[in-house]
């Protein structure tokens, strides 16, 4: 049963993510913020308590979601061929998804950081271990070159987070188009070829 | 020759770039850049008008070191897959040498684009030419899939790019290490396979 709080919460949530990346997060205020929602700056305090803090639960929403979404690639019985295929499709999704969330990220990092990193390093070590674990199946069962796994994988994910970047809603193609795309670029340059 | 007002400007952008980089641009002040190089606030409007100017200056400076590389890149008569290689490198390079104004480059893209989006526009588009330009004659000899060019260009660049977000002077690998090993994985991602 979600609360009305929390529901106003979300809101106040959605607002500033829409008003952040519109106005930057330095050029924002939070009397912008409450003006968006209806609602006293005094008022705002009883939801949220400072700017960077509504800042940083912005950033981690968007950062459990994408954890969720890799936990069930994880939790399901998959090759590692058709695994890599959906982590690809979760972390371009997610940079589609939550485009704003992760411009934030990229640019108020340090904030991010200060004031949370101790669950964004969780979530990063999460995703890297199963990419990585990946990777090593893949050479293991002799489907994959023996690579430096690091440095692929960091190629792979520098690729896929660079989505957010120059992804428009309007643009020529659906995320899974663009996914399916990088999928098979990075497949083949992992295959062994006879 | 280099005149002692250009040494002087020399001295501040680097500056400046330090103290950007540690403070952040926004936590920054002009008074921090001109005590490290020794001058008054009012000295240094001498040779800078405004703290945004320094940093777009920072950044164009950078920027138009990776388009000078390019440029030898593309002036050289190589085949498209030793081209791609070079490319490549460049890229990868750029991104340690110029890690600095690279992270502003992110952090700052809004300052940047309002203030030089002209010229920060061609030196993209020359880029994105060089590469597309290559990966085609790579398909025309036959010795590359035909590929959806844009976004296999920018899988390439995305990767190239998150570079500086993660490689440390003291890293395991040096920049031509890493630039092999990224060429080596997208080369036999375009190869035709028999």
């Amino acid at each position: 049963m979600v609360t009305i709080k929390e529901l106003r919460r979300e809101q106040i949530l959605s607002a500033a993510t829409k008003i952040f990346s519109e106005k930057t997060y330095h050029g924002a205020s939070l009397k912008d913020i409450g003006d968006a929602v209806g609602l006293r700056k005094s008022s705002l305090y009883h939801y949220i308590s400072s700017k960077e803090k509504l800042l940083v639960e912005i950033v981690l929403g968007a950062l459990r979601a994408m954890d969720k979404g890799l936990a069930q690639v994880e939790n399901t019985d998959l090759t590692p061929v058709e695994r890599l295929r959906q982590i690809i499709r979760e972390h371009v999704k997610f940079q589609v998804e939550y485009r704003e969330a992760g411009s934030l990220f990229i640019s108020e990092r340090h904030i991010i950081s200060s004031l949370a990193l101790a669950e964004v390093s969780e979530i990063f070590e999460r995703r890297d271990r199963l990419l990585a674990r990946t990777l090593k199946e893949g050479a293991e069962m002799g489907l994959y070159r023996p690579v430096d796994i690091r440095i692929v994988s960091l190629a792979i994910l520098g690729a896929c987070n660079s989505v957010l970047l120059w992804h428009r809603p309007s643009g020529r193609l659906s995320y899974e188009e663009i996914a399916d795309c990088f999928f098979e670029f990075f497949h083949r340059g992992l295959s062994v070829t006879s």
